[in-house]
């Protein structure tokens, strides 16, 4: 057992050494583990060790058991879901989260943590161009910034009733989002006690954007049914396929009805850094609420998920609860970010984007993320070039939607067919990872050049796989 | 900005060193924080940068901004709240998992991940003697465990309904739970939607131990009231003043009427490593869920929150939600723990669990856990032999409650008012952090015998410090 700070300098060493190589090498592992199911768990000894192991012996079995189990999301050609990027100067700064130990669930239990929290909250709202009355406050998740607004809005409607009473009175409060929308939105409805069938999807356009007209007959069928709508949840970004839904429109409908609404911009809030995107988010200032998650798409580790409200009183309202062990003489004159939000412990998560933003500058934030949808251009050039492929939607961000057809095939199954054969292949190779969605009822590919570290070439790379890979099985189904 | 890993090697190093020194000099900081509200902010710029700055520069600030306004958790005379301990161990594995950027909310996503979190699990079960048959997941904080634990309970009582269809038809649910329950059971009665109102606080004894004569006296007035008694929580270790409900009447009463029993043990769950301890968790098998905190008082960075269930399938269908671009082939053979909680991201929390049981050794664990509450046993004796102070609670953990009594003062409101002095006086001298709460309407001394760190030398000169700011006081008063 490590017992003191020399023993620790040591292996702090050898730690930061490991890691360091780690990134030199990492476009050398393949990028999705190839470990079958229980492998991992079969090489970890069933009972716990009586004995305390050295951190060298631990250090060999994380070689030898976890790492050929680990899918590398730091990888350049990860280029699967949204990603989770971290980068050099967040890395370091969870070093320091690590060591201070900080639990930062009241200003007096970390005042440093609680106003540095505040500033980077401010400072994102500059770099986003988002509302200047808007406050911020961080969440582990976007899962958790919902849940935060949807359990807002039922207390805004309920009169803050439910929080005290219960459903009783009030069982008939909706939510409506696109049926683009992300599966947390109805996990979040379902904890807070809505239930799945209150929120009701809206049915999206041709471009997967949310139907406003539908929504706003939506609303005006359910009040007249005796509903209370209750939340919007509009997307800026959708996980499917990076669809945008008509916040402004969106907006209008929901101060005409005195609506909540909060907009799930989890991924794509990060492109808001470039002016030139902020058409996407015209009408923000009519949101109640809005989340994006610097820890997909602005090189911060995860966890780090930015809530942003127009009304923090409501929030902590909602919120709130004050034990006598946790009354302090700041009460009332600082933050205590413990009634922002679900949990009561909080990691400190601003310091790692403290060193992000000041490492990177916005200036270096704005370079690389227009890098990755200039990217995401090339990309789809490929494809619309190739005639043997096909987008399967826009491309708003950085996420391109596509299929493998070839021409003399049109029956939707088999296409579908093809393209997880695909998908599976091109993830087996090691040299990228992809994921799949549908859209309308076509099985879609979703390539998102988005890493931390993706670079012209490795894009370059991966878009051969894909290419090669669709000419062997064009072959194979040739020969056969 | 940093660009390669040569760069990064290089501040590791630094930083490496820079956390070395940390723990080496962590007794020469003030335990609290000594900044007033708004001087870190202050500090702190209005604006973001716009170009890049170097590591060096952002740790310059970090020294002279960040430093002055931290309150040292890892600091051996940390006596406040509960621990949020880590050790040397469980930072050089967060320094792994901040670098390998796993997001661990499918199988596919991390295998390593996913399995270590199986394994460790398991271990603990052996570690702590909990019943062979629970299932356990690691969720973030107990809020997200308790909260779990309530919806489950919900879903149960409701036939699964209320995530369905809403509140509605099942409105009269009903929590019950101890006065001395922890904030965080009526926080998850509110998000939950059963309301503020529909969780009952039953009394307590002389002890501030749950009284299960009261506890069926309320189920069987709200049963004949028409309410549904739905879930019971009882607390090993409660916040205020580490009291134990008791477990086994407690569940033969929720076994008698059907009713949801889940235990929480956020602080002391860590002291049934000792079998000498086990007495106090007696009936244990009878509890549907049960949760504990390694990130509390066994040496784990914050988050670890440790959440066994007897029964995962009926957890996974309170939680889960499929949306195709979460399918995976390896779905249904595999756990998938996004299902299993709130948060769809998960880090990977698993990595430090296992580098600190190995580390440590269950041995190692044990001895430390066991010195702890022979240091609490020896303040005990020390507070019992002074004329001037009393304990207020039994010392049944490394938690011990008292005040300062000195023999001529008996009005309540004065010794409130004296040990609200002294705690601030104490807190101010920078030598050590206590925390406060209220037991029958006394002001009470909150004294943690648990930080990762604490040696027998660090407690004598923490009551010292006590004692001689309460002659002081003694002497200011004769003076006055």
């Amino acid at each position: 057992m490590i017992k003191d700070p020399s023993e620790f300098r040591f292996e702090a060493h050898r730690m930061a050494d490991r890691i360091a190589d780690y990134f030199e090498e990492i476009t050398r592992y393949p990028v999705k583990s190839r470990v079958k199911p229980g492998e991992v768990l079969s090489l970890l000894p069933e009972l716990p060790p009586e004995s305390p192991e050295p951190i060298s012996g631990i250090m060999a079995d994380f070689e030898r058991v976890i790492m050929p189990g680990i899918t590398h999301w730091q990888h350049p050609n990860f280029h699967a879901y949204f990603p989770a990027n971290s980068s050099y100067a967040s890395v370091l700064a969870e070093w320091l989260t690590a060591a201070l130990g900080q639990q930062a669930m009241i200003w007096e239990t970390s005042p440093a943590a609680t106003e540095l929290e505040e500033r980077v909250m401010q400072w994102m709202k500059q770099m986003f161009g988002l509302p200047e009355h808007w406050t911020g406050v961080l969440q582990d998740t976007a899962s958790a910034s919902t849940l935060a607004a949807l359990l807002t809005a039922r207390e805004k409607a309920s009169g803050f009733s439910i929080n005290e009473e219960g459903f009783a009175a009030n069982s008939k409060l909706r939510i409506y989002a696109s049926s683009e929308t992300h599966s947390s939105i109805e996990k979040a409805a379902r904890i807070a006690g809505f239930g799945r069938k209150n929120l009701v999807k809206i049915p999206v356009d041709e471009v997967f954007a949310l139907d406003t007209a539908a929504l706003e007959e939506a609303i005006l069928r359910d009040k007249a049914a005796g509903y209370t709508p209750c939340c919007v949840v509009a997307t800026i970004g959708t996980t499917g396929s990076a669809a945008v839904d008509p916040v402004r429109k969106t907006g209008e409908i929901c101060s005409k009805y005195n609506i909540w609404l909060h907009i799930d911009a989890a991924f794509a809030g990060t492109a808001l850094v470039l002016p030139e995107m902020r058409h996407f988010a015209d009408g923000l200032e009519l949101a109640d609420s809005y989340v994006f998650n610097p820890h997909k798409w602005m090189f911060t580790n995860f966890d780090a998920s930015a809530y942003f409200v127009r009304d923090p009183e409501m929030l902590i309202r909602t919120f709130e609860i004050l034990p006598e062990y946790l009354k302090t003489r700041t009460r009332g004159k600082v933050n205590d970010y413990r009634d922002w939000g679900v949990a009561l412990g909080r990691r400190f998560r601003a310091l790692k984007l403290w060193f992000v933003i000041r490492n990177y500058g916005t200036e270096g934030i704005r370079t690389t993320v227009r890098k990755h949808l200039d990217l995401a251009c090339w990309l789809s050039d490929q494809i619309q070039r190739s005639a043997d492929f096909e987008l399967l939607a826009p491309v708003n961000f950085s996420l391109v939607c596509f299929r493998y057809k070839p021409g003399h095939i049109t029956d939707k199954e088999t296409l579908n067919q093809i393209n997880q054969q695909l998908l599976t292949r091109v993830n087996e190779s090691g040299n990228l990872y992809l994921s799949h969605t549908m859209l309308n009822g076509s099985f879609c590919l979703r390539m998102v050049t988005a890493q931390t570290y993706l670079e012209k070439h490795h894009l370059e790379k991966a878009w051969h796989v894909v290419l090669e890979t669709s000419k062997t099985m064009s072959d194979e189904r040739n020969m056969g």
